[in-house]
C-alpha cells in the first residue's frame, strides 16, 4: 500500500485546516483602529491555533516516517486523527468571539484532548503494524510529551470554569513545550 | 500518462470537500450549552458525511492502485465522481439544518446514489482499459458491498417521506458497514 | 527546475477552484421543493464551470508532459493562467444567480476568453524553452479546438446583450466539444 | 528528513492562500456595471496580492531546491513564513474595501514587511544548516532585492499616513520588480 498518498492526503486536510481558520477572522467595515481591536483575541486564538496545527503536522510528519504499512486500520486512525483536527477552526472562533467565557475555553480543550488522544491511537496502530515493533519504540522513545499533554489540557478544561484565563496560559505553555525542538525526533 | 497527477488532483479535491463542510457549523454567538445544542444535528450529519468522504478516499485509493492507464475515459469518469461528492457537503448541511425533514434526508440520499454509480462506472473504465481484465476482476472480487449500497440509498430515499430518522439510520448502517475492514481490498 | 512542483501547486489551485464554487450554492432555509428551484440555474452554472475547470485540468495535465523545462517564463504564464480561473467562481455565481442578464453572461464569457488565450500563451512559452520545437509543434498538432474556441466565447459575449440563453447554449456547445475525445492529446 | 513534503504542504497552504482570496470579491445583487464599480479596487487589490503570492511561491519553490536538510528550524521558519502569508487575504480584503483610508494601506504593508522578514529568516535558516554554506551564498548571490524590499514596505507603511495612493503605487512597483526575470535564481 501506497503511504505516499495517505501523506498527501493529510498534508491536503491539514493545509486547509490551517489556512481556513483564516476566514474567521472578520474584516472589519470601519477602516480604524477601534474597529480592529475587537480582533485581537480571535487573532491570538488564531496564532495558538495554527502553532497547534503547525506542530501535529511536524510530529505527524515524522511519525509516518516510520510508518512501514499504511493499512486499513492506520488509515482509520489517520482519518479519526484529521476529523478532530477538523473541528480546531470551529472552537478557535468561538473561543477568539467569547475570551472570557467559561465554555467555548473548555470546548477548546476538549478538541485538542481528542485530537491527542486520536494522534496516540495513530502512533500506537503505526508500531503495531510494524513489522519490527520493538525498534520502533526505540526510536520514538519515552514520549514525555505525548503522555503528559493530555493531562494539561484535562486540567485547562476543568480550569476553564475557576478562570478561562489560566486555561488559555495553560494551552499557550503546551504549545510552547511542543515548539521547542525535541531531540527524540531529531534523532529520527 | 500520469496516474501520479490524477491521484494528487482527486486527493486535492476529496482533501477540500472533507474539511470545507466544517464551515457549515457555524460558530454560535452566545458561549452557553444552549447555544451550541441546535448544533448536535449538524455536527451528526457532518460526523456521518466525514465518514462517507473518507470511505470514498479509502476506496478509491485502492481502485486506483490497479489503475494500469489513466486515460481520457477515466479521468472523466473520475471528475464525474468528483463532482458529486463536491455536492455532500450542501446536501449535508441542509440535512443538518432540518433534520426532521424528508426532502432533505431524500436529496442526501440520492447524492449518495449518484456518488456510488459514478463509482461504479470509474470502476467499470479501469477496468475496461486495463490490459489483463480477468486478473483485476478477480483481484476486486465478487464487490458485495458495491453492488447493495446503492439499493440501501434508494430504501432511504423512499422511506425518508415515512420517516427521516429511518433513513438517517441506514445512511449511518451503510457507513459502518464500508468501515469495517473489508478482505477483499486488504488482499490487493 | 523542478516540474513536478509546477504540477503540484496548479493541481492544487484547480482543485480549490473547482471545489470552492459549491461553496456558491446557498444551503436554503426552508426544507422544501419551492426553496429548491431558486437553484437550478446556479446548480447548472456550475456545473458547467466544473466540466470547463475539469477540462483546464485535463489539458494542463497534458500540456505538461511536453514540458521539458519549467524556466521563469513558463512559471509566470502559468501563473497568469490560474490568475483569470480563479476568477471563474466569481462569474459563475453572478451569472447562476442572474440568468436572464445580459451583463453577467457577457462577462463569464470574458473571463474563460482570458482564460483561453492564457492558455494559449502558457503553450506558446512550452513550446518556445523545449529544445526540440518541431517535434512538440508536431505533437501538439494542428489545435484546431484551441483557434476557434476564442471565437465562440466572443460571439457569446456580443450574443449576451441580444440573448443570454443563446450565449448559454453556446458555452453549454464549447464544452461538449472538449469533453468529447481529443485523439490529438490521447496521441501524446 | 523528507524535503518533499514541506514543499507539498507548503504548496497546499500557498495554493489555498492565493485562491480564498477570491472569496473576497463579493458576488454583487444587481446585474448591472453599477453594482460592479465598487469591486473595482477589491479586484486590483487581489490582482496584487496573487501576483505577490506567486512571488512568493516562486521564490520559496527555487529556495528549497538549495535546501538540503528540512531540520527543525527549517521547518519551524517555514511556518513562520506561512503564518504572516495567511493573513494576506484579511489585509488585502481590507484594503480593498477602503482603498482611500490609510490604516488598511499600511496594515497591508506591516504583512508584506513580515512576510519578507520570515523569508529572509528562512533562507538564513536554510543557508546556515547546508553542509557546504559558503556554495549556497555564492548561488543565492548578493540578494538586492531581498535587502531593499523591506525598505520600501517601511515606506509605504510611513507614507500611508500622508497619501495612500502613494503607498499602493509602491506596492505595485516592488511587485513589478520581483516578475521581472531575477538572473541570479535562474542560474540556479
Amino acid at each position: 500500500m501506497n503511504k505516499g498518498r495517505l501523506e498527501a492526503f493529510s498534508d491536503g486536510v491539514i493545509a486547509i485546516i490551517i489556512t481556513i481558520m483564516v476566514l474567521q477572522l472578520t474584516v472589519p467595515k470601519e477602516p480604524s483602529f477601534a474597529a480592529l481591536l475587537p480582533l485581537v483575541p480571535v487573532f491570538l486564538g488564531y496564532l495558538l491555533s495554527f502553532v497547534y496545527v503547525a506542530i501535529y503536522w511536524n510530529n505527524h510528519h515524522h511519525l509516518l516516517t516510520v510508518c512501514g504499512n499504511a493499512s486499513g486500520s492506520v488509515l482509520w486512525a489517520n482519518m479519526h486523527l484529521l476529523f478532530w483536527m477538523s473541528l480546531i477552526p470551529f472552537v478557535t472562533a468561538w473561543m477568539g468571539n467569547n475570551p472570557s467565557a467559561a465554555l467555548p475555553t473548555a470546548l477548546y480543550g476538549v478538541i485538542l484532548l481528542l485530537s491527542a488522544i486520536a494522534y496516540a491511537i495513530l502512533q500506537a496502530r503505526i508500531v503495531a503494524v510494524h513489522p519490527d515493533r520493538e525498534q520502533v519504540r526505540h526510536v520514538l522513545g519515552n514520549d514525555f510529551k505525548g503522555h503528559f499533554s493530555p493531562l494539561f489540557y484535562l486540567a485547562a478544561i476543568l480550569l476553564a470554569f475557576v478562570s478561562p484565563t489560566i486555561s488559555h496560559l495553560i494551552y499557550a505553555a503546551v504549545a510552547l513545550l511542543w515548539v521547542v525542538p525535541d531531540r527524540r525526533l531529531e534523532k529520527l
